[in-house]
């Protein structure tokens, strides 16, 4: 398995001292993972490399490409080697299970289209909207004011990558009463809530009814997607909401919690799941 | 022109007093932008409205696309319309000045074509070094650690929408003595960059010898990448970098200066351009 972090050389200068102290430095591992499906290559992401059984099957259903984790039959490393003999183990093969085919064309595939510009922009914001197949609206979670404030630093206290590096977000997947069950770092956001989804789906089932998405970081458009499209009903984020992730939240019936910072937090849609 | 912030509604909560308050908020714009090279969709990216011929420009510079802005005859924003009626600007259409021609196949052109294990990982990691046309590494820059040290205050005294919504990143460019020439921000850190690389581009020509890339968040690959397309000799990011930031910045001879606070910095390559 790749390695999460590394040692690099660094200078540390300081203008008022003027030190300069040359030493070695803990950063977070960043290499791109390429996934694919069957044999075909259907994305490459940049990553840190640790959970990337997690992360592909996370990224296949989040972008509704899968329904359940059933749906695969086998998930290989390929180990190709890199330029001094090791193995990179930048590459996942997902095998679907028999019968199971992808629910829709990935959107890396719609790139490239000619299209007139009567459909200007209404293709594209179409393209970035993947339906749910889960009403979250309807799902009767209800959550202490005081369980979501404190989500943020029960996450903090799982990031042990950020802790050595400072350069790693996180997400967290949590039940009604504050516990985290799942918690995932990655270089990048999007591939952190992908692991936490992968790790749920791999030892349960879809919807993710009844739970709460924990994030280190901002919530945009695509963070609300990813939640929306596998049934997750509230999204906690330690920073601000933008306006389309706002406006999704809302028409989903998704609760949009952001600056969320023990003992205060904003609640931009579904304020009434919070007592 | 599309909108940069714009009011939402939100409740906010304190579980210590109890308060419960009801009012509005301002939140940065995400929206989706589908960038189109002579009519042909080539990316779709979210971004906040407002400097979107920049950014198309510089995204087309940054990933190796064009050389320079004099290959663009012209931009066009597509005035679609949405559900109320109103010009949505989510397309920007260029055209290509007569001869010129993309000098390579977009990234995402390459997704969805099959190939055989053996090739596992090392096609991917090759296809996310897209190699520049300039030899950095001999760019006779020197820096004072103290200009270097105030870069990030000077960007965030220039980051109008950071201080209404505190959700986006900034990218600026710098000279040698720290005069930030073009200051850039969005919801998508990439984005600000491609935003002031096109903003430079469009008033001057490639490379950006001699120049600053200063950075709101952290130094990921991707940056460094950007950077070292159109020839940028150093990037000083407010946050930590990533283990193939600091590969990729040794390997083209760029500046690395990370977790930049004054009054103290770590420069992870190239420290000799730091006096």
């Amino acid at each position: 398995m790749g390695r999460v972090t590394t040692r690099v050389r660094r200078t540390r200068l300081d203008v008022v001292s003027g030190a300069r102290v040359e030493r070695t430095d803990t950063v977070a591992v960043e290499e791109p993972l390429e996934i694919r499906v069957d044999g075909i290559s259907l994305t490459t992401t940049m990553r840190t490399p640790g959970d990337d059984f997690d992360l592909a099957i996370g990224h296949l259903l989040t972008e509704g490409l899968l329904h359940g984790a059933d749906e695969v039959a086998t998930l290989m490393h390929c180990t190709d080697l890199d330029e001094s003999g090791s193995p990179t183990f930048n590459v996942v093969d997902v095998t679907l299970a028999p019968g199971a085919v992808l629910h829709r064309a990935p959107r890396e595939r719609t790139q490239g289209m000619t299209s007139a510009c009567g459909v200007c922009g209404s293709a594209s914001v179409d393209a970035v909207r993947t339906s749910s197949r889960y009403a979250v609206a309807g799902d009767p979670l209800s959550l202490s004011a005081e369980v979501v404030a404190g989500l943020p630093d029960a996450l903090r206290r799982q990031q042990p990558v950020f802790d050595r590096t400072g350069g790693v977000h996180a997400a967290g997947l949590a039940t009604a009463s504050g516990d985290l069950v799942h918690v995932r770092e990655d270089v990048g956001r999007h591939n952190a809530v992908d692991k936490v989804v992968g790790a749920a789906a791999r030892v349960g089932s879809l919807p993710l009814a009844g739970h709460v998405l924990v994030v280190s970081a901002r919530a945009s458009f695509e963070i609300i997607q990813k939640a929306s499209v596998v049934g997750i009903p509230a999204v906690v984020a330690v920073g601000a909401p933008t306006s389309l992730a706002v406006d999704l939240a809302v028409d989903r019936g998704i609760t949009l919690v952001a600056f969320t910072r023990h003992p205060s937090m904003s609640v931009y849609s579904r304020p009434d799941r919070l007592a």
